[in-house]
């Protein structure tokens, strides 16, 4: 998928949402424990109900392989299921992957090849080499962590440099030299809200992956306010809020209410911003 | 696994040699591809040929995942089988995960938990709240990477920060913090030499895991002189050079010679350096 039809989608659906499957069996409604296959059952039924208001899915991979086999099956039949039947859904291994050359290139095989997603989250600090085995794939993206949602960010992230970089700035400066804005993206936390100015004075063009609105505490807002650029550029994620909204039969509905009321709040913003 | 059980481990092999467990379909020996499962095949032959001169086994988990079902099944049951016939070695979940806290959560326990793993790989990025979930396991181990054997390790890792301290040396001393020398240990490459002494100079006592001798081109000799304390603290891995020292039917019987004579290699430099 390029950035031209990512772009489009958003126009369309005027909607920036990417819906994050972390599908926990401890937290899906406990009917649905009954089914052959209960984290595929969900998962069919969350994608049913947000489509129609998002552009993106992230599967969080740990969430599958805690469940061993289970749990990996269920990974593959979902990305078959929305390739199948949305197909114009981006569609995001939330792996966070990295290691050197020669196993990037096993697990790029195993995402772009196997699984046919379109989009990978890799971590930076092992550099370019871990990084490019994943540049490879027409079409397909890597999103590289730069600046992270949660309170660990400031352990490294923040470090400055002997000319006052902070590392992210650092990793974001390098990296954006290994590809262009038609193959990677980067994660920015909602969490940092006004630093989003920061990050776009050295990334203007490139999508943004936004974790932490909802259950973490970032303001949409906010995020568009200092992130937001002429083809949006941004996906925001929001997990928790949005699938387990409900644990009751009406599961799916809800989560349809909580993704269509976070459509109309992007709707707003893209009419602010854009 | 305890460091005292590490270290009697090492004393009684007269070995720190880590087997690492890369195993691809496309290397393996032609002829077990008739076999069931080729890879588990292939792992129970190379874990039964080398388990004598090692003290760890080290499947990194990219192989696996890669081959989608067949291979976490694989993976599993080599864990298993490890498990079960050689229940002294320490076996190493190379993985580098780290997410936000709810996800770290869900790797801890499904490598912990579900399959009984001595040891994971993380990797530091995401700072503390993304390592803390793997640390709550007594007697299993957090493998955090500070500064690895690949090239890419210079784009980032070696970053003076405003004190003229290096990335890796403020992720050593961070990160220390996080647990005891009994509960976490740092991936330091073979090829960065001479370094292991500003290494040490940080975290004398923890155990290291050191990729990079064999196909990389590190030298054993080096890292020991400069490396190892008074409990070895080195868990030495060796992946390529072992496993595929041989594509023919005797695979299994070359795999053993390349692991004793890295085990002598070991033997003379624990009466040299110890």
């Amino acid at each position: 998928m390029t950035k031209q039809d990512i772009f489009e989608q958003i126009q369309k659906k005027q909607s920036f949402l990417c819906v994050g499957l972390d599908t926990d069996l401890k937290k899906i409604p406990q009917h649905l424990l009954d089914e052959e296959d209960p984290i595929y059952s969900f998962n069919r039924s969350i994608i049913d109900a947000t489509a129609p208001y998002c552009v993106a899915f992230k599967p969080n991979l740990a969430f599958y392989e805690s469940e061993g086999l289970k749990g990996w099956l269920a990974f593959s039949k979902t990305v078959a299921y929305i390739r199948q039947r949305y197909p114009e859904q981006l569609i995001i291994a939330d792996a966070k992957r990295g290691d050197i050359g020669n196993t990037s290139e096993m697990y790029a095989a195993s995402f772009f090849d196997e699984l046919d997603l379109d989009a990978v989250t890799v971590a930076p600090y092992m550099g370019e080499d871990s990084v490019k085995p994943f540049l490879g794939y027409p079409e397909k993206w890597v999103i590289l962590l730069a600046l992270t949602s949660n309170r660990g960010s400031h352990d490294f992230q923040f470090t400055k440099d002997e000319n006052g970089e902070r590392l992210f700035e650092k990793v974001l400066k390098v990296s954006k030299k290994w590809a262009t804005d038609e193959q990677m993206m980067f994660v920015v936390g909602a969490t940092q809200g006004k630093l989003f100015e920061d990050v776009r004075k050295i990334v203007p063009e490139h999508f943004l992956l936004v974790p932490g609105v909802g259950a973490q505490g970032g303001s949409l807002e906010e995020v568009c306010r200092y992130g937001m650029n002429k083809q949006c550029g941004l996906l925001v994620n929001s997990s928790r809020g949005i699938i387990y909204a409900d644990s009751s039969e009406n599961f799916a509905q809800n989560a349809n209410k909580e993704a269509r009321k976070l459509q109309l709040e992007m709707k707003v913003l893209l009419d602010k911003y854009l």
